[in-house]
């Protein structure tokens, strides 16, 4: 199925409109496809079946639904204002984006259970899954915006929208490490799902770069400090959630590990190439959905035995030396870069 | 409670940092309780639960959690670039604002039930409020930082957040429609609701025409146009939600009135005056939470009689003229203006 034929605006009739509305509508239809084809493979396959170009399966549909009614309006808009409706196509992706966005979230909280004649989303996907679908739209559509922003200020405005976009994908990927699945998960796969976290603290970070005025030095340095501190500290707390002391961590112990949840110490012992790797493997494999304590504290052991906290320890500590380095390498005030150092080891190490 | 006394920055130690830094943090903590306490009301409440500063019945408390390690980590970044730090606030508190919506997100669909040692949001709450809770700070995240833009780009990037907030306060006053009481719902509210509709709408119009760079004359009246129209098109979704053919709506019959939902036309039978808008509100407070087919059918009956259709439907048609005169008495484009009035017609009275 081509782009243009499957979508509503291609149903825009050429005698109700000039040809530069025409264009305009494809274009919107053309950019709203490939903002959901480029999301996270799980979010794309959800916002698909929710645009009607996909089935619950992830089939290809000819019954592509929704009458863009609002890049419709957003688009004359611009006319009507006296411009080529072309200048008004990014906002016209983005309104439908947060429509779409908000239908995904308002069926779930109305309980409605069909959506444009079939099972709504969260029916199809769970509620979960759904929302996420939902978060990953809005994302985008700020992310289409964003780069409209004049000056000095175009920096600082894409950050943001950037950071939540690579967030909700790396939440999506990292429900994807719950389940039965111990065979094809790897180490490239946890540090996308780590996204989750080091994303917004690689943005915290260059947004107080952005908004500074940092030269371009300063600001992939203390962007990349940021990403790598995220890194370090994800992976410190996946260890403390099967080591530490919940009274300091304020969770349940061991909730990942109960979730058959594979955090990098779980995958490095899977592949260790140890026979406790395998043992763990075997066990995994054979877990129901509600394991018994003994049976997660013997996990834990297994992880532990084959190798899994220490090398998790060791690649925690090397990003944290790598933020460190980022900082100490670039031309940054002194004392606030000594302080950002102070900070990344109380965060990760718990150094107080 | 005064805001700097139980917020967290006021818990940087004055010795470590110098007076700049802990006045930005200052800064951060009382415009993050600011955006908070300014939500809509149900919507304060949780996110005030969530941050800590107010427990499930919505008394204040003094564990604030949250160290605001991100805003820090903003404010920093930029001091080592060399600024003030205070010019990073807006960021930081963006950043704050994101990385809360992704915890009460999260914790959904991780089903974890802590967060700071207290029960999460959704447990309090339910997974829909706390959903549109997060969706609310997300929103106020954008909020915070589109008027940062600069020059022509300005009001554009200020057009689609605002919107989103306002659908999102709009969603959650829609859902208080929902339930027994029948007593206290008004049209005002009805009309607030609206906007989880209206403001996208409006917001539509309004981009279209700030990226055509409209003059402010154009814009208000795009803008106003918008607004009526959704507001007309809402009425005529609720009344067709009850005297509809599923087959055009694509939603199952008296989805809204089977969950004891105040929409417009029930609102204005109960205050009709009128001798069914008492029977009907006797039926309503009697009703269980799964009323009967012919339960349902009698209060449909019911509303019909007490003149609840027919002031629905009046109130749709005057919005939709309002949204025709909005258009009609500004200097815009003519062929686009007269299509954007038959797209209003087409959209409220399924004219094709």
């Amino acid at each position: 199925m081509s782009i243009q034929s499957g979508t509503p605006a291609a149903r825009v009739r050429p005698e109700d409109a000039p040809a530069a509305l025409v264009r305009a509508g494809q274009r919107v239809a053309t950019e709203l496809r490939g903002v959901v084809d480029g999301l996270e493979p799980q979010l794309a396959r959800i916002c698909g079946y929710h645009f009607g170009w996909r089935d619950a399966d992830g089939r290809p549909t000819d019954d592509g639904h929704g009458k863009l009614l609002r890049a419709r309006l957003t688009l004359l808009a611009a006319e009507a204002a006296g411009a080529d409706p072309a200048v008004a196509v990014p906002g016209a992706v983005a309104v439908e984006l947060v429509h779409n966005f908000s239908l995904l979230h308002d069926d779930i909280m109305d309980a409605d259970e069909l959506r444009r004649g079939r099972p709504a989303a969260w029916v199809v996907f769970g509620q979960g899954m759904a929302t996420l679908a939902g978060d990953a739209l809005l994302a985008a559509a700020f992310c289409r915006l964003a780069p409209l922003a004049a000056g000095p200020t175009r920096r600082a405005a894409t950050v943001l929208p950037d950071a939540l976009h690579r967030m909700i994908a790396g939440q999506s990927a990292d429900l994807a490490l719950e389940g039965p699945d111990v065979d094809h998960v790897e180490v490239d796969h946890y540090l996308r799902a780590c996204d989750k976290t080091s994303a917004l603290l690689e943005a915290a970070s260059a947004i107080g770069a952005a908004l500074a005025g940092a030269d371009e030095q300063q600001l992939t340095a203390l962007r990349r400090a940021g990403y790598c501190l995220g890194v370090s500290w994800q992976i410190a707390n996946d260890v403390e959630d099967i080591w530490g002391d919940t009274g300091v961590t304020g969770k349940p112990e061991l909730s990942d590990l109960r979730r058959s949840k594979k955090t990098l110490p779980v995958i490095l012992a899977l592949r260790s190439g140890q026979s406790g790797g395998a043992r763990l493997a075997e066990a995994l494999r054979a877990a129901g959905p509600q394991p018994s304590e003994p049976e997660v504290q013997q996990w834990a052991r297994l992880v532990e035995a084959a190798g899994g906290r220490a090398g998790a320890e060791r690649l925690s500590r090397s990003y944290l030396e790598d933020a460190v380095d980022q900082l100490r390498a670039a031309r940054l005030a002194a004392r606030p870069r000594e302080e950002l150092v102070r900070l990344f080891r109380r965060m990760v190490l718990r150094e107080s």
